[in-house]
């Protein structure tokens, strides 16, 4: 069975093809610049034709489509596979993700139009995180705004931190029921999950991606009254605070540079900015760490994914450090061993393991989408190990 | 000695007068709708001029006068003798604590019309977490908004939290220099704090005192671009949304009552929402608390203080259930015994020591003016244990 992934944005389209028997990347490609001035490709319908040429000079035929959707509020807890009803869902949620959603729904649109006869499935980021308990996911706002107005704690990242539970739990040769694990997925994006018994029940992006950690160019968590201040002070507009805080804030808010690379060769070199903005980022980590290690009171394993946290041993050296008193003992030359798959980096005997675990979120939806085209009615998770 | 203590709030004035040498309380009360239609009292000018009547019926003169400030910016580390200089500082805040500072201001320049000759002295409510590092501080934001807008975390509630761990180091019999703590104070506003060495290092409020902990009307931490959903789908404009926030969530939001202890008899009788608010209030200490454990590395003691912390075992057994992976090993009996002074509810041979100590800011405050007027050069930290 060959499961062809689409993660379609508002101007990109990133796709591979995985053959499931034994998970091997068949093709991938990326179109980009989609509708800009100067671009050859006008519109995603093109984008999909290219594809298609793509995948016909490669000899490569699709039984299955798995299409990334970022928000499926309270309604998906699991992939679903796409029908009028579905379709009707997602678009119904495009308040909640106005950036995603629609670009997302474009992406299925044109998928159903240019291959009539493949099964296509929606695998949603937030469905992972539909295990929360109210504790959790609800803010200490009005009632009437979660159940008039969907307000809540929906969580991102779910595929990802999905993927890495049941990596390490494979690794780990336990059943991911069995485990209670923190999961830190640190990209451009980050996010940190509390699983317990496999299940997600608490995470730090909330309604948005916008909360929790400190990101490339998000800010994470700031007093909520800094809007009325700066509107106050400064003369912006909602519109442009919005932008402020999503798009120029975070590392690149704190020393100018979103790229943690860069960040930490500059830091290096003794640029004050760069230190600061290396420490916050890690900062706010520990203390989602010592928040979910109280969530979950006892956890098997910390995991690290996302580019900076397979990558730089740096950030997990200063996320680890100074945490002997909750269990963290890292083997500090380990955790600077280079690896390709999983690297496990505590002391022996430390109550509490390491890891580090690359993420894969295609694969992960080509395997939800196998799964369920293969099994329609299969229970709610369909391949835990 | 004795000492004044004045908290004047924009239509309040709250006043006590204190022996020093045995820090009794003398003289209190307070005078409240001040301005309102159909009160007796007009100004906070005539509200002194009650004050000083009720004074010398009592036969009670003053040496000097604290005044309770809330925003002390960046300037102040420590109490100030009032001058021109203070009160032009205290001023120069006004934007930063705009419902606060100028009733603080008021108090303070009526009582030097009708004290001319009186020493007085600012206490102001951040200058305990001015020793907190930049990497607390900061928010991930543009770094020209803390240069040129002063956008940081503050802190608030610094008297009683300087003043619990204080009282816990005296209780402990041993230097609060020698000591990690965490202060949670709950009451209708809630903050906690890390304290390493005696120092603040961190805490939960922020630029204001809205964000962190759940409290009785105010939502704490939400997701930052939940204003801008909101603002589009309910037609919100900023200063709805800023009162809805501070006046209209927390408990109140979740279950419609911001009173504790009537929160938990409804809870007692089954009322789901009153259950979910009592829940969501202990979650979210929980989870300062594991945050601070992993700031603090090593934490001596975890101190409750507050009406609620001081009050509800019940609260207090909520926070510390599941956390023993963490230290936290209550006595749950002893947890429940009455007590007027320092109670301590750790079972023998743990960790970490569990205090429930009963705060006093008008004492701190009384203690800091007396201080500061009996030897106004003294060092940073006058009265360290």
């Amino acid at each position: 069975m060959k499961v062809l992934v689409l993660n379609a944005g508002s101007s990109s389209i990133k796709y591979q093809v995985f053959a499931m028997a034994d998970q091997q990347v068949l093709v991938k490609g990326l179109i980009d610049r989609i509708g800009e001035a100067g671009s050859e490709i006008a519109s995603h319908h093109q984008s999909l034709e290219r594809i298609i040429q793509h995948l016909q000079a490669s000899g490569v035929t699709v039984d299955a489509i798995g299409h990334r959707v970022v928000h499926g509020g309270e309604r998906f807890h699991q992939p679903a596979q796409i029908d009028a009803d579905v379709i009707a869902a997602i678009r119904a949620m495009i308040s909640l993700a106005p950036l995603h959603n629609p670009a997302n729904l474009e992406g299925i649109e044109v998928a159903q139009r240019l291959f009539p006869d493949v099964p296509q499935v929606a695998v949603f980021d937030t469905a992972f995180h539909q295990t929360m308990p109210p504790v959790a996911f609800r803010y200490a706002l009005p009632e009437s705004l979660y159940r008039e107005h969907k307000v809540r704690r929906y969580g991102f990242h779910g595929t990802s931190h999905r993927y890495v539970a049941q990596q390490a739990a494979l690794y780990l040769q336990t059943g991911l029921a069995d485990l209670n694990l923190i999961t830190l997925h640190l990209g451009n994006g980050c996010s940190a999950t509390a699983i317990a018994g496999g299940k997600s029940v608490d995470t730090s992006m909330g309604m948005t991606p916008l909360e929790g950690l400190v990101m490339g160019t998000r800010c994470g968590d700031i007093d909520p009254a800094l809007h009325f201040y700066l509107q106050r002070e400064t003369g912006l507009d909602s519109a442009a605070l919005e932008s402020l805080l999503n798009k120029h804030s975070g590392l690149k808010g704190v020393c100018g540079v979103s790229d943690m690379r860069e960040i930490q060769q500059r830091a290096e070199k003794g640029d004050e900015a760069a230190q600061l903005a290396e420490a916050m980022f890690a900062y706010r980590v520990k203390k989602y760490i010592g928040a979910y290690l109280a969530v979950l009171g006892k956890v098997d394993a910390i995991v690290f994914t996302g580019g900076i946290g397979e990558h730089s041993a740096r950030i997990r050296e200063l996320v680890c450090r100074n945490l002997e008193g909750l269990g963290v003992e890292p083997d500090w030359v380990r955790n600077w061993l280079p690896t390709d798959g999983v690297l496990e980096f505590q002391q022996p005997d430390a109550p509490l393991r390491l890891l580090v675990v690359p993420t894969n979120e295609e694969l992960e939806i080509a395997r939800s989408t196998a799964t369920l085209v293969l099994a329609p009615s299969a229970p709610t998770s369909p391949h835990s190990p």
